[in-house]
This record gives structure tokens, sequence and C-alpha cells, in this order.
């Protein structure tokens, strides 16, 4: 079956969200380390995600769930922040760079195939983040317009029914084990893309054995997918 | 209130549908007129999506109603067309050229404030028309993601809580009084842009005396938007 169109995890994946928000963290002086403050952020994504998967938490964008996670990680850690300090934090995520071979790597894709954000981020995020990184896609898709985030099977199939394409006609392409997993089980193609300094250099970066394509950057796989 | 974002409406707004219906009919030698056969069909749609919309036909995409209304058309002027003829037609909605002044009118609004098509096609239709157009967008949104066709009110709401924006901050740009009307209707400005040979040359072209803006053109509304 041919692969007729990609879908791009946009955290991590194509941008470099532990810089962003390390330097947020430095900016507001925040007590701590702040490369230890972005990891335990972000290392709250994932169990909160799941809470609404589950229905023990209602529907929240990534606004919400950012300024949630972060009022839990400054209890715990007895510190006081306003809430216009926590906001300007939950912005940060509106503001992140890209990896450097982002731009020219979607440009490349784009003229192959149709390129979608799928992102467990809501749409007015995406379009922050693009507009703030010049990236082009063709169209921005979200979990938030299947109200399921990935890795369950309905965020990957409302992007295939929107984008036209049976599921295997669709890639994802993606720097995590466990979203690459949940797209092979929804019946997608998958295309790990290494990201080693997604959280910091001394992390042991994952690979992915099960994935259709393993590659360096997007520059490789528009190599691949042209060949 | 502020504009912050800026919807656009697409077929006859953005897009000459005319000529190239007309031009895919007398492609096919289709029996009539070239140019009657495409405003014929065209006239066909607004009746059908409001069958969807009052619930009397189930919901279909712009490929399921525009064989729906080709059908319709073929069968009162007693025509017989292969189904893969008629699938050629319908396809002739997914390449579709700009006005000239659509291109650069979008970039530049682009840089004034976000910029979103809303259109009833389906968000696959809008890839390959925005593909084969060349026209970049910071989303696509359509009323398939509110499950409702303009003019209802959900279509235009669905827009505004995608993009993050109240109503009052969302402006609709389209050529059809029926659907500025329908987005006033909804709480969104709205900005008129004549087309005055979207219905051929010797047409009647409409005004909007209820639009916020007036234009003759996408470059027009970037110099008022700038201002």
């Amino acid at each position: 079956m041919t692969v007729s169109a990609l879908a791009f995890d946009v955290f991590g994946t194509l941008l470099d969200w532990r810089s962003g928000i390390t330097e947020a963290f430095r900016a507001g002086g925040v007590a701590g380390e702040p490369g230890d403050l972005a990891d335990d952020w972000r290392a709250r994504y994932r169990p909160i995600l799941a809470e609404v998967n589950e229905g023990s938490r209602p529907w929240g964008n990534f606004d919400d769930l950012h300024l949630a996670t972060l009022d839990d990680l400054l209890d715990e850690r007895g510190i006081d922040l306003s809430l216009e300090e926590r906001h300007r934090l939950v912005g940060a995520w509106h503001r992140l760079d890209p990896w450097p071979d982002v731009r020219a790597g979607l440009d490349a894709l784009r003229g192959l195939r149709v390129t979608a954000a799928l992102s467990n981020g809501h749409i007015a995020l995406l379009i922050d983040l693009a507009r703030h990184a010049d990236l082009r896609f063709d169209c921005l898709l979200s979990a938030e317009l299947a109200r399921a985030y990935k890795p369950a099977a309905e965020a990957y199939w409302t992007a295939a029914r929107l984008l036209g394409v049976a599921p295997s006609e669709l890639m994802l392409v993606a720097a995590h084990v466990w979203d690459l997993e949940g797209a092979r089980e929804a019946g997608l193609r998958t295309a790990f893309v290494a990201r080693p300094l997604e959280y910091g250099p001394d992390s042991a970066p994952p690979t992915d054995p099960g994935a259709d394509e393993s590659v360096g950057d997007l520059l490789e796989l528009a190599g691949r997918m042209a060949g």
C-alpha cells in the first residue's frame, strides 16, 4: 500500500520544547535548575492525557493541561508563582523553535506527499507554533478534533478520515515510541525520527525497531520517500 | 473589538469555480453549453446543503453532494454519462484556479492576522485545492468539522472555537451575501469581496451593505487591515 500522506507529531519531533521551556523557567527566575523544571513539567504530560482519555478528567486543551500540571509541579516543590507568571510559562509552549532540519525537511516532504501536523496540542496552539517557526503544512490536525488524545486510536483514525485516506495510507512521523506504537495499532505506517537531544544531552536516545522507516532527520526521510 | 483572525470562504471568493467547471464540461463533450451546465450544477448547491442542515438528507461531503447534484442535472437533461466520466467532473472541483489577487493577497493578510480557510468543502478537498493553487493558510477549517454547513451558526462558531477567538474577533471574508449574513447572525465581523465574474461576464454583481468592509480584492483588504 502506498503512503499518500504524512502526519507529523509536533512537540519533540519537530520542535525543541526543552530549550524553550528551560529558557522560560530561567527568564522567570523560578527556584530550581531550569532544565530539571522543564523535564519535570514534561514528565507530567502523558499521565494527565491518560486521565482525560480514561474519563477521570474532563476534556481540556493543552493550555488547560499545562496549567494544571504546572500547578502540581509548583505545589510539590513549594514554589509560589503569580497567576500572571504561570500564564507566561504556559504561553512559552506557544513559541518553541524547530530542530534545524525541520523547515527545509517539511518543504521537501510537502513536495512529495500531503503533509499534516497531527499533535495532541489544540489547533490554536499549533497555529501559533507554525507561525512562530514559519512551518508550512498542508493542514493542521489535532487530537482536539477527535476529542481523544494520542495514543488513542480515534486520534489517528480521525486524521485519516479528514485527509480522505485509509489508515494504511497514512504514515505517522514521530520521535516517540508510544506514539508510533499507537499509530501502528490504529493501522498506520510509521517513521521514527531520532531526536537524541529532546531530553537534553545526557538522556538515552530511544529506538523503534517496529517502524517502517527510521531516520536521523526529515531530510533523510525526504530522500527515502523520493527514492 | 479587534479582528484577530480572518476566515476565508473558498469557492467563488478565492477560486474561480466557473471557469474550471466550464472547461471540464467542454473537455468531456457533454451536451449543452458548458457555461450553462456549470451554472446549473452550482445552482443546485445551496438547496442540497439546506437538505443536509434540515436533516432530510444524511451528511455527505462535497464529493458526495456534487455527484448527487450532477446526477440530478444529467437526469433532467436526459444526458447519459459513465460513472467514470461523472467522477472526472466531480474531481474538477479539486483543481480550480484562484482569482489573480488571491495568492499575494492571502500572503499579505497572513502577515497581519491569523488566516484560515472556512469552506463548506471538506478538508481533503481543501487540501487538494490549496496545493493546486499554491495557497498558504495558517489552517484549513471546514463545515465538516461542525457537521453543519454554512450558513448554520455552528459552522462559524466551530471555526471561532478552534481558532481560540470569540466570534466577534473573527471576520469572514466572502463574496456571497447569504454567507456573510450567516456569519453576522453568528456574531462574526464580515468583509465582502466583489467577484463580479463569478457567474460569468453577464451576471449582476451583488453588494452587501451590511458588511464591515467592502473591497474589490484581497490586496485592498490587506491595505485596510494594515491601516
